[in-house]
């Protein structure tokens, strides 16, 4: 799943709560977006840098925040099994990317004004 | 250095990268705010469970990113000195208060359908 937003060299992923269950930030969503590439758990946490325990819990949290999983594991077959997103991950990522770009084009003028700090 | 957007229950807190050298992130701009009402460094990793020394490194990840302090601390006197922030510290606080405030507002359809995930 690319992230085109990212292309255009877009600086702001923001944070979101959902309530008190739900947190979803930029790390859970590329973690998602790595399944969604390799679908296996195990190759995007080696990706991203992070244990295998580490981003089954990250996409755990999001499991038993939502009340139903982002990401479903498949056993056996004949590729040995793996993990894809979940419609609802699927609709999860989709979601915070029409997000990230709606930001990052409404706050150009903000984002110009915080920049212009550093020079 | 109240954070209105709080109080009217605001859910996106931006992640900021400008170059490669700064990243401005809602940590970082509670720990300035903390430091600007207390006027002191230890104070306000007390009050946000963090080490002095994490407090510390995270305000010099910015000196050192910005090229000059957000921070600035005096040393004796009368009240045994402290931490206050420089103006370029201020305007870094507002500036990001700014577009916290901007993007909640322009985000308000797509985060509802964010959150509709959820229901």
């Amino acid at each position: 799943m690319k992230n085109e937003a990212h292309e255009q060299g877009v600086l702001v992923r923001p944070r979101i709560h959902i309530g008190d269950d739900i947190e979803i930030g930029p790390g859970k969503i590329d973690l998602l977006c790595h399944v969604a590439d390799g679908q296996s758990i195990s190759a995007a946490a080696r990706s991203l840098g992070m244990t295998y325990k580490r981003a089954w819990l990250l996409i755990d949290t999001l499991n038993q925040g939502f009340g139903r999983p982002v990401v479903e594991t498949t056993s056996g077959g004949k590729g040995g099994g793996g993990s894809r997103l979940t419609p609802l991950g699927e609709a999860l990522v989709a979601r915070y990317q029409a997000l990230e770009a709606k930001l990052s084009q409404a706050a150009q003028p903000e984002l110009d004004a915080l920049c212009a700090l550093a020079k």
